[in-house]
């Protein structure tokens, strides 16, 4: 058996999320279907770096599987992306050895939280943002941010805890920025609780339109209390962006 | 009866064009219920300053209506938002004089026409731009539209011709730009007929990928001929940007 990894972006929106689940629309679903389809084998089993959620886009999700196909990885990348619907596409397909595992392997992850606060909803980039109907401090949601750098329980901004692992995670790059009525934060992690990345943007969210004062943050990480931390924000902003292997 | 004029916007994707038809999901039906929901008048009718076909979008579309509500236009334009689906936005509600009538009053348009020739479709754009699978010659396409300056009968753009009136028109701005990977077409005329700007588009789609040398457009023109021209290019690519009264 040969092993393939595939590097892949899909417009979340209309998806059911990443994980196949009967009758629905799901992205893991879809490419299954593409690679069986090309291979010819009866199915096609895809491990991605994680699940993404219904609504959430990636621009770099990463995934292996294993085929006996002939196929060069560069007639992978031009067939699949022949088969597979406009709101997923391939960019990058490559053979890699027998032992890698796209999900285990994978070191770090970044994703991208983006949002619009502009007084009017922007009509065309709607699916592709968190439209805020508060004017936000970026400056002061950049502040609050700094705590959460760096080694902790992140407990706090987990959805399903108590999970069987550990909640310890490090936080390696976070950053709030603004152009004009755009904003975005980028979080690099070692790996990512379910919904973590969410729940700090719903932290930061309430800190940035003066719901909370900045210290409030530190005071919640510390709490380890999910009830403590503002809200799972919208999926539509949410974008993973790269997944690092060592 | 009061006189109302709309600016609105869309995402013409999952609509079925603008004008009403029977179990179909249209621009005009979703505003105009909207507008009944708010009057409670039975039957609000909206008269455009043209249809749009399935899959245009609009940044500038303008409406007007009658009716006997006492709300004033900023109420009206609060309330409609809240009760139109995110794919369609109002910019900006006035109280315009009895007389004033958004489609016979119309005295110029701004479409715009937007591709996309890089190598692979942009996921996230896709639903607002036409994506050329040739690369195109930007400067090619911009000489070669200078032609369709000025006052000229169209009707080689005119998908449904003969028609009752003149295929005579004034296209008083036209230019194509490039970014990058991006390009646009911004064509402004007194008048458009049925598909011009999409007839206008896929004849210098045909220039910009080298298949039609540059002069083939000065004679389509002469030749008054649909068929002759190139075919109408996709709606995805555009937008109505503009209308403009004296």
């Amino acid at each position: 058996m040969r092993n393939f990894k595939l590097t892949l972006s899909y417009d979340g929106t209309d998806f059911f999320g990443w994980q196949t689940q009967p009758g629905l629309r799901t992205v893991q679903e879809t490419l299954e279907q593409a690679l069986a389809d090309l291979t010819g084998e009866e199915r096609v089993r895809v491990n991605a770096s994680g699940r993404t959620d219904t609504g959430v886009h990636a621009l770099g999700q990463v995934v292996n599987f294993h085929s006996t196909t002939p196929y060069a990885p560069e007639v992978i990348l031009r067939a699949i992306n022949a088969r597979l619907p406009a709101d997923i596409l391939l960019s990058r397909a490559e053979e890699v050895p027998a032992n890698f595992d796209a999900n285990r392997h994978a070191t770090r992850k970044l994703y991208r939280y983006v949002i619009h606060d502009g007084p009017v909803p922007n009509l065309f980039l709607r699916r592709y943002c968190h439209h805020s109907r508060y004017p936000l401090d970026a400056a002061a949601m950049a502040r609050a941010a700094v705590v959460l750098r760096g080694t902790h329980d992140f407990r706090c901004f987990e959805s399903e805890w108590p999970n069987r692992q550990s909640s310890v995670r490090t936080i390696t790059h976070l950053t709030v920025n603004r152009f004009g009525e755009w904003m975005w934060l980028n979080v690099e992690a070692d790996g990512f609780l379910y919904n973590m990345v969410r729940a700090i943007a719903g932290t930061l969210l309430n800190v940035g339109r003066g719901h909370w004062p900045e210290e409030e943050v530190a005071r919640i990480l510390e709490a380890q209390d999910r009830t403590q931390a503002g809200p799972t924000a919208p999926a539509s902003g949410l974008f993973l962006m790269r997944v690092g292997y060592d």
